[in-house]
């Protein structure tokens, strides 16, 4: 059976709603988008729900359901991905859980859970405890992410996420932080438990005297003096793309964390480069010379832009139309280069709607171009004539499963 | 609550991609299909995947799909389906395999996994292998398939198909025939395994001074002396139809094995012809004719039709659209013969596009009509119209469940 190679665009937050300020149209619709909606015009479309219908997903999540995979399958508490995200490498048994710095007594009483929504210096304070020796053969890796949040991954022998949390909770403070506890009788339990409770009373004497929080008391705020831990998830394997679907061999061009991380878990070769900085200013030639490079060594090249997302938590509409447009050349350069019974799909990890400011459990417009395709009578890409299209409206799964039936990659079920 | 009868066709391997020769249009679009149009203007349409978006099925796992079933939750390999193709009962328990006619040399070597595509004097050679007693209460029945395939059904208590297959494979001839391994450490492994080996060394005894053999030597042909075994599995019990679905009685007119075996273990009627070969050359009025005798003693006649399936192997979309205008006057004869308050339901095990010339993960054109349907705006029946259609997108099962349901034979679901 012949094979064939595919571009897969992964649009962030693409979809959205109806701009008042664009005539009721959305940014996608309101684009000059002449390269989408040639792609519309010959290939078939559909809406994809990247889980399920109503259902918001993250770049994570999303992303995950876009290459084929069921989040609730390898997703086992926030942490990991959390940890991914804030750039750390996991390896399967790791196991991680998000973290707040916070302020405590001296009777170990949480004054605040976020150290009085602490933003600068939590790098400093996170090397302070990245890298420590545990014992039993476990390490702590610890990074900081967004304001008063930070990550910590525990790598070592029979661990388990199996374990109390010691953040009190939101409607908790005034009480003492938690005594890390096992959840269970495992060995594996009580293991973790003292390995963690371990990194959180080190957390407690290194953060004491540190630097930054000496300048915060005397800058009369509270100071960054220990660390709570909560979601803690266990690290899982993906099985590799290439195991499920004939060999394939992709590709993953990024300049996000996060997604990268989904990347290499799932067997993806990770490509980024410096001047992919997830922000606004993305550069679709640099994106389109590195694509063209990979698709000659790989099947599928998945080209991930984060711009729109961005510009959806900004409620900004009107970047969100621009920013497309800036997709729309970059999708119009990459199928000028690449061979021409290459496939070029379209899709998103989520819709971020303008007006939410947030990720909305909205179906992602999609298409699918090349050899072969069923056309559809819908002559443009935009969220309405999605829903319109040939595809119907099926999940983030089913629109690899199709794209990759399609480049003959999809084991038969049956004979 | 009143109750229907149907015939459903399934018209094998019907979806198709847009052919070129065919001014872009389908196998199905470009066919003279007066009837279907009929069907479809007063009915509804739909695309059905039989599985899943996007997953290529077989004829197997297609019609399991197409009469209510998870191929996941009953499908342990091939081997159940193909004995019960050949003509072999099975009963819950048994564990069956795929088996070529080989030859082997002295050394155990495998010359020819296909005996020469040996055609005549399987019979023969399969009934000094039938009845075979392998002690431990395990009991070999050995049957011929079509050219130098068979199948192998060995029963007995604790058997499973976890065992190794003898047959090298395509690549390995030259190679010695495998010896039957367990597969897992479980008792029953190890005891199929040795009584799987047992038959098979028994079997090379046999067939090497079979009188069949001597006169295949003589005149310069291959010798059937070996058996190859593949594709165990054991077999499960289906619920039978009527259990599920209000004692719904059914019937299946087909002339291909694996259809046929299905729908015994389904508990419907199997009715075949000698006229109906699952080849090319179908004969319309005989199964008009038969679904007429069925469509009286039975609520729902199956009428499988193979021919389009073949041709988009064969890559022949002339042929393909021949067949399918064959198939439309089976169809235009069964409306004009049957009750007028008979639904009609055509749907497909699986798409077999021209250019690909395998089973593709694309949906099948479906349609019901009868009493009380609720119209689309479609007024013909092709993959594109049929997306636009009433029904949607939905599955194999769904789509049997939408007929039943209009029949009066689907359970209600609560009070």
């Amino acid at each position: 059976m012949k094979r064939y190679k595919a571009v897969l665009f992964s649009i962030d937050g693409l979809g959205d709603h109806p701009v008042e300020q664009l005539q009721g149209l959305t940014p996608l619709e309101a684009a000059d988008r002449p390269a989408l909606n040639a792609l519309a015009k010959e290939g078939i479309l559909g809406i994809v729900d990247p889980y399920a219908p109503g259902v918001p997903c993250g770049t994570d999540t999303g992303h995950l359901c876009m290459l084929g995979y069921d989040p609730y399958k390898i997703y086992t508490g926030r942490g990991p991905i959390e940890a991914m995200g804030a750039g750390l490498e996991l390896a399967a048994g790791d196991v991680a859980f998000r973290c707040n710095f916070a302020t405590v007594d001296g009777n170990g009483i949480v004054v605040d859970r976020r150290a009085g929504r602490i933003r600068e210096g939590t790098r400093d304070l996170a090397n302070v405890l990245d890298g420590i020796d545990l014992g039993d053969g476990i390490t702590a890796r610890f990074a900081p992410a967004t304001e008063h949040r930070a990550v910590l991954v525990l790598r070592g022998p029979c661990l388990t996420a199996r374990v109390s949390d010691s953040d009190p909770g939101g409607k908790n403070e005034g009480k003492p932080a938690g005594l890390v506890s096992p959840l269970d009788k495992s060995e594996e339990a009580g293991r973790t438990a003292r390995a963690l409770q371990k990194f959180l009373d080190l957390a407690r004497k290194r953060l004491d005297n540190h630097p930054v929080n000496k300048k915060r008391v005397s800058a009369g705020l509270l100071p960054a003096n220990a660390v709570l831990t909560r979601g803690g998830g266990i690290m899982t394997t993906l099985t590799p793309i290439a195991a499920t679907y004939n060999g394939l061999k992709g590709a993953v061009i990024s300049g996000e964390a996060t997604v990268l991380a989904i990347a290499k878990m799932a067997g993806f070769h990770a490509a980024t480069h410096a001047s992919m900085t997830g922000s606004y200013d993305f550069n679709p030639i640099v994106k389109a010379r590195m694509a063209l490079d990979l698709i000659r060594n790989y099947d599928l090249v998945l080209i991930h832009v984060k711009a729109p997302d961005l510009a959806g938590h900004d409620g900004r509409w009107d970047l969100k139309k621009e920013t497309i447009e800036r997709v729309d050349s970059l999708v119009g350069t990459v199928r000028s280069i690449v061979e021409c019974d290459t496939y070029i799909a379209v899709t998103a990890d989520h819709s971020t709607p303008c007006r939410v400011g947030e990720h909305s459990g909205d179906p992602v417009p999609s298409l699918i171009w090349g050899p072969g395709i069923r056309t559809d009578s819908q002559e443009t890409f935009g969220e309405r004539t999605c829903a319109k299209g040939g595809l119907g409206r099926i999940t983030g799964n089913q629109f690899f499963h199709s794209l990759l039936d399609h480049m003959g990659f999809m084991p038969k079920f049956g004979a």
